[in-house]
């Protein structure tokens, strides 16, 4: 439902800067979408907001609330549509209509059931002019696991992978500890803040002992709301042989842990650990796509992956993930280190998923290669 | 013998002319440096000049014609130091101190044992104001083949890799025919057209029966100049077992082709051919080190090797590699699939060379990571 009407380039610039406000979202606003608004009249800006976090109030209420009565005529830019249910906050789009806006630019229409369209036919309704499809790219991205879990009943997984210009990945369990550097690991940790769940499994936890958190120290200064603090994401561990007990560091951190297992385990675990039974593959192993559709139905919209070469090539070969973020170090690690993937069920190059690259950056002394799954 | 004047911004302006200059020369001059000369005078350019061919005149001698009477009391831009010596031209030297001008801005002192500061003391004796350095690693980067060959007796070594996302090249041989793109292809052709001498070794050769030779028509137009042909680089092919024999396309291009052998075969070869007879390993195999040392001896600059992956790592187990250009494709090869490189006898990782990425690009739909040695 795009329309494709002709926008400025001042639409360009006032939108960019709502997908800029909305983004100030992004370690707080799970499971809720990250949305922008500004508010402008006379080309001037009357009204900023954004969503912070679920339960507050939503991005237009911010900025209608700041425009005041200079919200009447005036331009509305929102990066996702405007709600038209009830849910822990009133309708948007009535409070749109009450204030007497007379544009509205959306980025991108509602995949969300109770919306999905509804939000513009009630300003149209009302006789707001309602421009759809402004930078929707821009913003799709901004949500790609809000999207995807509405569009598809699925988080949007990220696999997470460090590698040598060998491509090798340092140590036997594929942690890439001493591979890349200090600024490579504290992207990692906006990663895992930004992510509503860190997916590893029970190989990589006994062999490392991590604590897969967020360290809120480590992160840029200035990213986030000071007061605001950053939701934990919860780890999710993949253990088919139910072997993660209470005796591990991640333990340490009182973050929600849940253990993905095909069949319950009488050990008791400590107070934030949860036993999520998923269905079994032949193999006796978590069938992941079970695991991700259970991810899911418990509001889990973006997984970072931080695992071995076996359960990331598993999860490549059930089709689950959705990007592939490479750290390169610029070494040569030789013969013993191990590969990237294991992709052992592969036998067939046409099932191999087809990625196309999103973005190179350095990062430091290393390089940081984002590549998406195409189709 | 770095001096370090005060540059100004003008100086820094004219010099990157100069280099831009001197880089049309890049796929004519080999074994001579490319070099770029500019005159200026009043703050406007009254000459310009690049050296083009082996045997043809120097870029200064270019640019002084052009100026002609203009060049007294001018200020000379060069990449490299005025020549002092009669080689196949008069010395650029005398030249410029004939034509008056008051000061030369050089880029980096040539490091030909016939030069190496001479031109400088000669201008300077004359009363020639001469400041030396500016932009002196740009200056460095663009010759790199004709500076290694002159300080240390070795070409400059670049090793070619495609790779997939998870690290693996193709074939079972390291040719990477299906990996990457077109563009990525063509560029590769700039890089053989840009090189002395391409690299390979009988296995490859015997497996995939490549030309391995410059296709002008699929380099960008207007690179250089229509009239000079590119000179061929010399397709040099590690033959340890004196097994390539007269029956393969390469030689269906008059180009020259060198077969690296330990032990001489009487096997005759078509005309182009030579055999280049180099020391022999423990292993029976061709020294990699002396085979580099018999190549700078024979006006080799710049060495681009399209090798497999066991000739790729010995080259660099032997420290002979200055540069890594990998090409990635947006693609997951799988188990089956190579690794890059065959380190087999690294043992140590204290042992590896260290690299650090010079620069990342996409071509087409893929990557270009090139790293250097650190040391």
């Amino acid at each position: 439902m795009i329309d494709s009407p002709l926008f400025t380039e001042a639409d360009n610039a006032f939108m960019q800067e709502a997908l800029s406000l909305a983004a100030r979202g992004r370690f707080t606003t799970h499971p809720n979408p990250n949305v922008g608004c500004l508010i402008v009249r006379d080309n001037k800006v009357v009204g900023h907001g954004w969503h912070a976090q679920a339960g507050t109030p939503h991005a237009e209420v911010h900025a209608l609330r700041e425009a005041g009565v200079l919200a009447a005529d005036s331009t509305v830019y929102v990066t996702l549509e405007p709600c038209s249910h009830f849910g822990r906050t009133p309708p948007c789009a009535d409070a749109l209509i009450k204030a007497g806006v007379a544009r509205v630019v959306v980025a991108m229409q509602d995949p969300y059931f109770q919306v999905s369209g509804r939000g513009i036919k009630r300003l149209r309704e009302h006789g707001i002019q309602v421009d759809c499809g402004l930078m929707e790219a821009a913003a799709r991205r901004l949500n790609a696991g809000f999207i995807k879990r509405a569009e598809k009943g699925l988080p949007y997984v990220r696999l997470k992978m460090a590698a040598s210009l060998d491509g090798r990945t340092a140590l036997a369990n594929g942690e890439s500890k001493w591979i890349t550097s200090a600024e490579a690991r504290a992207d990692v940790q906006l990663h895992r803040a930004a992510s509503s769940a860190i997916l590893s499994g029970a190989g990589t936890v006994l062999t490392d002992d991590p604590m897969l958190t967020v360290r809120p120290e480590q992160l840029p200064q200035g990213l986030y709301p000071e007061d605001m603090p950053i939701r934990p994401p919860v780890r999710v561990l993949v253990d088919n042989q139910n072997q993660l007990g209470p005796d591990l560091q991640l333990w340490q951190h009182s973050g929600p842990v849940w253990l993905a297992r095909t069949t319950e385990s009488s050990q008791p675990l400590p107070e934030q650990g949860q036993q999520l039974l998923v269905k079994s593959t032949a193999e006796q192993r978590v069938d992941l796509k079970d695991l991700m559709q259970t991810l899911a139905s418990r509001d889990i919209n973006d997984v970072w992956c931080e695992t071995g070469s076996r359960l990331g090539g598993a999860l490549l070969e059930a089709g689950l993930v959705d990007e592939l973020i490479v750290y390169m170090a610029p070494k040569l690690l030789g013969p013993d280190a191990r590969g990237l993937l294991d992709l052992s069920l592969l036998t067939d190059m046409a099932q191999v998923p087809e990625f196309e690259f999103e973005s190179i950056e350095r990062i430091g002394p290393d390089i940081k290669i984002v590549a998406r799954l195409t189709t």
